[in-house]
């Protein structure tokens, strides 16, 4: 497995990027990715009630259908637009496919943005000839810049392999920053292969890696109304994934959840005004339940984030959280390390280790081990520090 | 039932603070509350499990025993300080026993400050004679001051009735500022009362009351290793509470209702960095879970509470959070109101009322209404915004 660059792209896929006028200062946000052929689809949703018109569209869509084409627009979320957010969802797929020559339910929609606020359907549907105009197999970079909202980078990562002599090739694309939480956030994702798989392997492949990448990041612990990943396969590739215990399925296991966990960490390191990746790990636990509520109640600890943007290495508030996740653990058996650094051992802090640990929470990237001696199980979470920025961003710009 | 000046006192009780070195600056921090007589006493404490040393030794004392001395440093929380730190608050509450010539089981120790710092117990004990020198009926307000961490005022409320003709008083004494959540958090409340009644009746009525007010207040989402809510009653006056359905008894329970909401509402308002008090209601909730569970969600958004920072009426937040607050409800009834003017109704926003939106959350306190239309159940939480300051103060404070 090794990276390649995204601009070679992937054989059977098209991308587009433009500007349509949805925000207001003519940067991209109206994007499309385009197949050759129909492929294998599978898709995975916020769970949040609170669903946009173009998740509960889409989710129908991708149900039982293949998938040629996904449009996506930045800048208005299309939620909490009642029926009429539905149908300007399905009236512009409708014009698109009309444009592409397709039946309509090869077609996938997405938007992220601002919630509430009419959709500007009229706007998207005029631009939709120049952006299908703009496709080309090394356009990703364009399609990866219109679908940001608060995000100060593009998010992409692509690794390819040889599967029975053949090159096969895994490239994602995502968006994130504020919003991000377990159940992932205002993200989106955008995953293309030329693999050859059947939709039903493909939807249980994401389904678990999304567990153990997107779903284990957070950024401030809200989720969003518009979450969405979605994995294409072109299907090009000459030797087809038929079972789980095949190396072929491995392999391609291997390269989706890469391709997965880099995005996922991306998106908490470009997290609103982030300046720390703060992975958290927990380790044995009573239960996976156990494991997974302590980590994410350190990870959404407001006192725990602020503490690593001041640069403290303020191990009672991780106490603090750990004692109010509901987990089950003796407090006076509980062991935290920074960067590998014992801070606590036995529930209490270890003095002759406070310079060492004062250095190592100033690097950019922290490890958080915690340690309840009480089972088996562990878990790992992934976030960011919180701090100014991000205050000033979502204090000052509406969603 | 009307407000007393503090400074009057309550029949039986006496208090003092002083500076005790603990905190660097020379502020009060160590405080004592002392009684004539033993008192009916009843506590609550965090849910946290990692519980601070004072918490567990005062959980133990006031289960079955009658209070007569309560004893408080800020400063440090004596947490996190393992068999010592235990040790530490039975050797001060055992000096002051001494010196106050009681048994050791009727002081009730508390400390909140910094978490995993050796308790300054020599510092404490050599303080107490002047400690004990300092007490008046007259300086609770000294006692207020003591008990402070990040607080940046007293917070103090009293509230005089007749029984029988014969006056009665109930005066608080509170401290909050951050990590306040549900399940209390670094929050201390110290509750006299000359009242006469039984502790098992008091105990139930703090329980219930406890529910209704510090259980219902969230600045920040964290939960202290430190919480504790105290209520000492003196029993000077003369009509005994015998029963739930007596008169007596409703006035009473009035009385420390009001003073226990007042008190909550002060460390809302004084919550770390707050500039707002927002105070939500959801309402026609299908059950007392989701109503308690939707507010919540929504009091502890950190896109919601800096979207108020931010005086942005921004609704849309709100319908995210209560989407993944795991109520049920149908996201196309909803509607919300902010000070009782509607911003949404069947889900979707109202234009027309934009501009008196816009005006409504420049103000300092906004009551936010969410009609969830799917049953009759309803709730109440007080919280405040995310502000810049918020993250100031706990960036640079080592809780």
């Amino acid at each position: 497995m090794e990276r390649f660059p995204i601009k070679q792209g992937v054989p059977g896929f098209k991308f587009a990027g433009i500007p349509a006028g949805i925000k207001d200062d003519s940067v991209k946000d109206l994007g499309l990715i385009f197949a050759e052929h129909p492929c294998s689809a599978a898709a995975v949703f916020t769970k949040n009630s609170v669903k946009a018109a173009p998740v509960l569209v889409c989710a129908e869509k991708t149900k039982n259908n293949s998938i040629q084409a996904v449009l996506v627009n930045s800048g208005n979320a299309n939620a909490c637009t009642g029926q009429q957010g539905i149908k300007d969802t399905h009236k512009t797929s409708d014009t698109l496919a009309l444009e592409l020559d397709l039946k309509s339910t090869l077609i996938a929609p997405f938007s992220t943005g601002v919630i509430g606020v009419k959709f500007p359907t009229q706007r998207i549907i005029k631009r939709l000839p120049e952006l299908i105009k703009n496709l080309s197999a090394q356009n990703s970079k364009d399609f990866a810049e219109s679908i940001l909202t608060t995000d100060t980078c593009i998010k992409t990562s692509a690794f390819k392999d040889t599967i029975n002599g053949e090159p096969v090739k895994v490239l994602g694309i995502a968006k994130g920053s504020g919003m991000i939480m377990p159940n992932m956030a205002t993200m989106l994702a955008f995953i293309v292969t030329d693999i050859s798989i059947e939709k039903k392997s493909l939807k249980s492949l994401l389904k678990e890696i999304n567990e153990e990448t997107f779903n284990m990041i957070s950024v401030d612990g809200d989720m969003s109304t518009n979450d969405s990943v979605i994995v294409l396969s072109s299907n090009m590739s000459k030797t087809p994934i038929t079972n789980k215990c095949s190396k072929t399925y491995d392999t391609f296991k291997k390269m989706l959840h890469q391709v997965m966990m880099e995005l996922a960490e991306m998106i908490v390191k470009d997290g609103e005004g982030a300046t720390k990746l703060i992975k958290i790990t927990v380790k044995n636990a009573k239960t996976d339940s156990d494991a997974k509520k302590a980590a994410m109640q350190v990870a959404n600890s407001c006192l725990v984030k602020t503490a690593f943007f001041g640069e403290d290495f303020n191990w009672g508030r991780i106490m603090g959280a750990l004692g109010s996740s509901g987990a089950s653990f003796d407090m006076n058996r509980v062991a935290l390390f920074f960067n590998k650094i014992a801070a606590v051992q036995n529930g209490q802090g270890i003095e002759k280790n406070i310079l060492r640990l004062k250095k190592t929470v100033k690097k950019s990237e922290i490890d958080l081990l915690i340690d309840l001696k009480n089972g088996e199980k562990s878990c790992g979470v992934s976030t960011c520090d919180l701090s100014y920025e991000y205050v000033r961003i979502n204090a000052d710009y509406t969603t």
